[in-house]
């Protein structure tokens, strides 16, 4: 029996309470938030982070409330105390995984993140034992729900962007401010937790560049569908001799790719490697079960003894982008294909798109 | 460092060899095959299976040897001498799974199957995550990279069956007599294989209905696309709660889908749960690098002491063929759609295909 303690009891949250409840391997004992939730929370609720650091019968805690600030005091704080943490919360990871995995190993508990990156498609998992056989060369992620239902609405139903926004912001995929998501801020972030586990190298988000869709019209999505093909927003990363290259980017891809067919809120990654030839995972990306479900994937593993076979994070790197390959690049109502652009030709356009 | 031995030194073992080769947590001691592997085995040959398993050196053993009657004796023989078992061989997993790992269990051993079902693909692993957390609906599968590979040049390169079938022995997809990859039986393994990771239940081969693809040809083909679907010959596994469903059968798709993206020799599964919404997973099915790439990653957890958390098969189970929904059933000349149709119905045409 794990005693588990939630921190956040947010849409995610209320998922990993339900899953927890009908489990008899698990048992949650103290929810942390705000007052606000006693109604529904009752004596489960505390809203005193070091009450429920500081309590000897929490095993475990699931951390679910998003942002770096207030997560990273109750994560550090939490695995200092001998609990394992599971998270799914990106931002925190990408910032902190470095410090995360080291605590762990110092106070031999265990830091879980498969909810971070993906949804519920289990990711983190097939990756670290993956680099341990097999040379990775690329991988290739839609990983972000937001855009890519816009992207969807827009394409396949003929939206504009605004109205296309405004039904993803109804339906509980977009927050009010979808910058973040519309920009590839969030695709950074997962691309810089999948790149740091295979490499074992620290990777700082600012130096992940990164073009967005805010600027995506229907002339630009109409030009792509006479070509064939559709638009997607594609965190590109390369492994290669000379260095690691991470790029978020528009692409336009071809029927025939399994990416193509990844629509809505859904999430899909692509891994190639040397012996493990293209692999590709799809699977919701966002929002209450998925990743309520990729908690639970971290939990059960915790229960059952099945560590991960992470490696420590050693040195810091910069990633040296790689823009090899044809762009299209439009700007005002030009449209130009360009070889091997330079990265100031990418930032002057209004709207890029990697051929694929 | 683990010990391995390996029986049968052909395609897969050779991909095998090349992995353990260049990884230092594996060191490969004696490869068990006939005398004629001299040349290329040197003195790593040994040609009885008892010398090999009573060499108390060897920690684990890599079977690749395919059939049943040799395997059986092979694995059974090693696990009862206290060595972990790491197989690719479907055909004697899905007769004797349920011993196996009573075997593993009474001899505190790994029994390791990721290699049977699905390539490379991670199978094994996320389902039997997944069945402690989630209620799982429904399987189908893409399973036979033989079928597949013959399916996509008749569609998309209007090949005709004969000489796709030489093209695909040619590129060493397909057997002499490719029957058992066309009429499904293949899929029934690998089929049975799954259904008892989830269901815990042992079921016999012969209870599984399966209709192949041997009697197609270009007029199905056209019809079919003329209503826009591609056909798959799909492994389709229904847990319900009257019983236990398992038909493997020819599915007509549509591009939406991303089943429809699977082509060649590629495999795909996706699996439909409560929680956890359907997850697709995508990779090579088969050859040499997938297969072997499968193995590993059975060897690194056994090596890194990461169990699967699989459960003891119990009481065997007959399956209960859900026949649900339209099917175009073609007999010489006519074709007809039939909604729910019987058995006999099925049995009685030439080409059987069920719409999705």
């Amino acid at each position: 029996m794990n005693n588990i303690a939630l921190f956040g009891y947010g849409t995610v949250g209320k998922g990993v309470r339900e899953l927890i409840d009908r489990n008899p391997l698990f048992h949650l004992i103290s929810v942390f938030d705000r007052k606000e939730k006693e109604k529904e929370l009752g004596s489960l609720l505390i809203t005193s982070i070091d009450e429920i650091i500081n309590d000897k019968e929490v095993d475990t805690v699931v951390e679910c409330l998003g942002g770096d600030s207030l997560s990273y005091e109750v994560i550090k704080k939490a695995l200092k105390n001998g609990k394992n943490v599971v998270t799914s919360n990106k931002e925190t990871v990408s910032i902190h995984l470095k410090e995360y995995l080291s605590l762990a190993e110092e106070y031999r508990v265990s830091f879980e993140f498969e909810a971070s990156v993906g949804g519920g498609i289990p990711l983190i998992y097939p990756l670290s034992i993956q680099k341990d056989f097999d040379e990775i060369y690329e991988i290739k992620g839609i990983l972000n729900g937001t855009s890519n239902f816009i992207l969807t609405k827009m394409q396949d139903d003929g939206m504009n962007k605004e109205d296309a926004i405004l039904l993803a912001q109804e339906k509980g995929f977009a927050e009010k401010d979808p910058t973040a998501d519309l920009e590839g801020l969030d695709m950074v972030r997962k691309g810089n937790i999948l790149a740091s586990i295979v490499s074992k190298k620290e990777i700082d988000n600012i130096d992940i560049p990164h073009f967005g869709i805010s600027n995506i019209n229907p002339q630009i999505i109409k030009e792509i569908l006479r070509l064939g093909k559709t638009i997607k927003l594609v965190t590109d990363i390369k492994f290669q001799n000379d260095g690691l290259s991470i790029v978020i980017c528009p692409f336009a891809i071809s029927p025939e790719n399994p990416l193509s067919t990844i629509k809505n809120e859904y999430n899909g990654v692509m891994i190639d490697g040397e012996y493990q030839e293209p692999l590709t995972f799809i699977g919701k990306g966002a929002g209450k079960n998925p990743t309520a479900s990729a908690i639970l994937q971290d939990l059960i593993r915790i229960e059952k003894k099945i560590p991960y076979p992470y490696q420590k994070i050693t040195e810091k790197i910069k990633v040296k982008p790689d823009l090899k390959g044809t762009y299209l690049l439009f700007k005002a109502d030009t449209l130009k294909a360009v070889n091997n652009p330079t990265f100031k030709q990418l930032k002057d356009a209004d709207f890029i798109c990697k051929m694929e």
